[in-house]
């Protein structure tokens, strides 16, 4: 089964799609929250991630909606 | 369970985001090709939908990514 990482930041937008995508998928997700674990922030952006909240699915980036830019949270 | 239709247009933004993040989840999805099937593109409107692929989920839209703005769509 693929592994899902979902990066986002606490704010309103992350909630919703945290909790109406993110939490409906059949595969285990590794949930990060960018504002509280800065130091994966150049994670995220390595994998191609522009903001949050997003969803990283075997290596292919789904932002879902727009939160926040990840620039903002550096 | 919740109910879910996924609106795109056949585009590679569109499948990527069907067989990675729709096909993913554990509610049904219906799969609705706006190119397709052009008397629904007002219906997705309504819903709140501006471009595909969307994800809407129990009245919540989801843009996941950006393939084509629903506009071209009309």
């Amino acid at each position: 089964m693929s592994k899902a990482v979902f990066y986002h930041a606490g704010c309103p937008v992350c909630v919703s799609a945290e909790h109406t995508v993110a939490d409906c998928l059949k595969t285990p997700v590794e949930k990060v929250h960018l504002g509280e674990v800065r130091s994966r922030v150049s994670e995220a952006e390595k994998l191609g991630v522009k903001s949050v909240p997003a969803l990283v699915i075997d290596g292919q980036v789904f932002h879902i909606n727009h939160g926040a830019d990840l620039s903002v949270l550096k």
